[in-house]
């Protein structure tokens, strides 16, 4: 099958509308409609139909969806119908954080490694894994075929630090550390950054 | 002054450039231009200088932006040349992790109330702020006149607490919790759930 170049904005919404799918799933509901979905999430009806709607017929005039069934698709679609290995770059509060974090499996991500180059780190345990030296970053990615990673380091070596988990072949990074950093174009970075995040609340404020 | 309505995507951006150019400072810079920033960012020269032109003229044709001059200016736009205070709502990992955060008071914010439902964490403190009883959550952010607050709560009780939030005045929230919340339209939420960043990668991995 060929790919349709489908933008970027629209796969961003779909995980949002598979978090308030699963959630319904949880609830023990069977059928959503565009407009159910839409007032949950501030979106208009038409426009998620639209963006169902690139990726082939979901739901049916008048019944709506299969809340299941379209879970499933969107679990597809984003390739989380399968469990990334991620590997935690940083062992302070964030990567103790998201080590311990227990919705990322049924999310479609496990955490698998841990690096720190704290020597009173290395070697404790974080949610069963072992804290691993962080000169043994780039040869135990690569040997593990870890594509995924999560940045927590300092926002001084965030830039070496990627620059390492390029050539270990890591493909997608949530970067917690508060600095912008550049790759390749053949790699994708999200930004976390809770400053950042209130820093665009408070010009609204009095 | 009149407020020219600004689009949010633009609002959105001036936390990005200003966290570029306090590092700049931060490195000893005194002087930068809309290309070193784009570059930086990976953000057009012209979309930068587009940017900043809808506040005023703060660089000069051939000079470039006096860093300090440019930091001041946007920290002032965003209201973060005053330091407001923020409740964390949840004592749990994330919320452990966001009251020890060294980094927020430079950037606008500190935290100063923590509220948990857990009895074993009510009383404990977090980076010497005593864990407070939820139960004592609205009363006390209307008294302190809160307008702030990061949400670490579980998805199931996420929307109660939110609702009781914005009747205490909170007009500002960024969300920790994995789930969609309806607020009035005075109110501001910000996402931040790792998964939903993670997933949005997958889609471009092989």
């Amino acid at each position: 099958m060929t790919q349709k170049l489908i933008p970027d904005i629209v796969i961003g919404r779909l995980p949002v509308y598979l978090r308030a799918l699963t959630r319904m799933l949880s609830q023990g509901r069977q059928v959503t409609s565009s407009q159910e979905l839409g007032e949950r999430l501030g979106i208009s009806a038409a426009q998620i139909r639209k963006d169902l709607s690139q990726f082939g017929e979901f739901g049916k005039q008048g019944t709506g969806y299969d809340i299941e069934f379209l879970t499933k698709k969107i679990q597809e679609i984003l390739k989380v119908n399968r469990v990334w290995d991620v590997a935690v770059i940083g062992a302070g509060d964030v990567g103790h954080a998201l080590a311990n974090y227990g919705g990322f499996h049924q999310r479609g991500f496990r955490v698998t490694q841990i690096y720190d180059n704290d020597p009173e780190k290395i070697g404790t345990d974080f949610n069963n894994i072992r804290v691993m030296d962080i000169q043994e970053m780039k040869k135990s990615i690569k040997k593990a075929g870890i594509k995924v990673a999560m940045l927590t380091v300092p926002a001084e070596v965030a830039q070496d630090t990627v620059n390492d988990l390029v050539e270990a072949g890591i493909e997608a990074i949530l970067n917690y550390a508060p600095v912008n950093l550049n790759v390749p174009q053949n790699v994708r970075v999200q930004y976390i950054d809770p400053a950042v995040h209130l820093q665009n609340m408070t010009y609204y404020l009095d």
